[in-house]
């Protein structure tokens, strides 16, 4: 087998999902070369790193590159992660706490590592060759089953002194409202989340209101997703339609704060949520200027292009991964 | 008469207020050695700049100062400053709109001349001298008739791509509450100002609730101040309490968003409003020790130490200004 050197220009990204694990290799563009997907182990935290490693070594072999001629290989990790120390400090995806990810790859692939959290390299992926593109200031508001914002500026994490800043899905959106997963209640997370959006539509179902969404409860047990509710709403479903009415006001009405906290040139929104639905993404567009028509302070900090759709969707974890590893060398 | 140089080691600082000028010499470890106040002139911009810098010229009299023997002096100006260039964007208190500041009192003064908007002064005080000496990170909450925050990191100003970043006092706090000046609706400005609380305790009386605050209305108009609610809360007015106790409701949720937006060692709360009312203040840190009891991921962002009342209290402007001159040097 003839084995060939990675150019200068060619770099590798991994990205580490608590089920998948994705693997690229990447040109400066960010045009994905080739790739690999293979399931995660998460029997305990080395069978983990192991099938990291396997999954990394086949998109080597894919591509017919010598891990001798790797400078270095980004990865995003799920969870709290010490980027710095190569530490994946906790993850309930992969039932892991304080494990030396970057020194238990570097042993398994002898390459330099360069780990962070997987939605930090969303976003450093979104500013280098998505959606904030050029961009100096970028917030990446990363909306699935958690909420959180990533600051990015001048190409640096905004960090804060416990490494949570832009932690703002635990910020209260609706006083009194939902009991979150953090023991609080009414936060962005439980009021406006995937989980939450379905949560809303089964409540207005509950208290009497017609719909076909009924289709998943049996038994008085539920299986409603989002994205049931997402295609329920473009069939003319009224509770649907409803619920992504309110959640987009609720939505909106973060992202103001957002805005006027850290007054970013780009607001991405990533994580799949939003992505799911049109009619959602132009509620929340609708009412972000209903607020800027509003108010002359939030019509400084408003363009029509201030908030924005992830550019490269699942892609963003693993193209951001490629450049920490561009970054590295 | 015998003039001095001034010392390495002492820095002049001038805070301009829409109705008085500070001036005062600092030492290095942030002690007032001689301060003088004057009446701002506000007729137009050149009054208002000469009326600047016969306080300023007023300080170095008293301080037996030579001009020439001063290497640079800080002021801390109103409104929207533009201090890499030096310019007064926009003053509603001073009226006046992109002016040359910095140059007008170079002009005037014969000394090189530092400026910057008051908030942010303020905090430059705090964190050299005040609540937040020797801490990495502030966050500097400013509420008054306004509401605002400043985010200083390292000694640097997180001012976002417009200088807009922190004006979270037009994110929305009581959503369908009070109308704002801005034009929005239940912003944290329009319902938790020092205005705001006046309102608030308006609004209840005129409910028919009994209160000893009925005083301050002759003939359907009020001259009702937050300051006169406080004194009625210590005098256990059952209204005044009942104001004081939903303000520092809404006063905590806004505080714990800026605590999870930027993650910082400390909040310091200047500009007064708080400051007057040790019941409001206590409120605020109960209120806050609820969340943090109630959510794990704000008990990781919050302490009992992390929201402090300004220990500079007035002198917080004049004393960051000193800072910035101190810093020119």
């Amino acid at each position: 087998m003839q084995s060939t050197g990675a150019s200068e220009r060619q770099f590798i990204g991994v990205d580490v999902g608590g089920t998948k694990i994705a693997a690229c290799l990447v040109d400066a563009q960010g045009r994905i070369l080739s790739s690999i997907r293979q399931l995660t182990d998460e029997t305990n935290p080395e069978a983990t790193l192991d099938s990291i490693a396997n999954a990394t070594q086949g998109l080597l072999k894919v591509s017919k590159l010598d891990a001798h001629s790797i400078k270095a290989i980004g990865f995003g990790i799920p969870g709290l992660v010490d980027a710095a120390q190569g530490i994946g400090i906790a993850s309930v995806n992969l039932n892991w706490k304080n494990v030396a990810v970057r020194a238990g790859l570097e042993a398994r692939l002898g390459v330099r590592c360069v780990i962070d959290n997987d939605v930090r390299t969303g976003a450093l992926g979104e500013a280098r060759f998505g959606a904030a593109r050029g961009l100096k200031h970028l917030n990446y508001l990363n909306i699935g089953t958690g909420i959180s914002v990533v600051i990015l500026m001048d190409g640096k994490f905004f960090m804060g002194v416990n490494g949570l800043a832009g932690e703002i899905g635990h910020a209260i959106l609706e006083p009194g409202g939902a009991l979150c997963k953090c023991g609080g209640h009414g936060c962005f997370e439980a009021v406006a989340s995937g989980p939450a959006i379905a949560a809303r539509a089964i409540e207005k179902i509950k208290s009497g209101k017609a719909s076909m969404l009924k289709a998943y409860s049996l038994d008085g047990s539920w299986r409603l997703t989002a994205e049931n509710v997402f295609e329920a709403a473009l069939s003319g479903d009224a509770v649907a339609k409803e619920t992504l009415s309110e959640i987009g006001v609720l939505m909106a009405r973060a992202i103001q704060t957002i805005a006027l906290a850290y007054d970013p040139n780009v607001i991405v929104i990533g994580g799949g949520v939003v992505q799911g639905s049109k009619p959602l993404f132009m509620k929340i567009q609708e009412e972000l200027q209903r607020l800027a028509d509003e108010s002359w302070v939030f019509r400084k900090v408003f363009t029509k292009d201030l908030v924005k759709l992830s550019a490269l969707g699942t892609n963003a974890g693993v193209l951001g991964a490629a450049a920490l590893a561009a970054d590295a060398q």
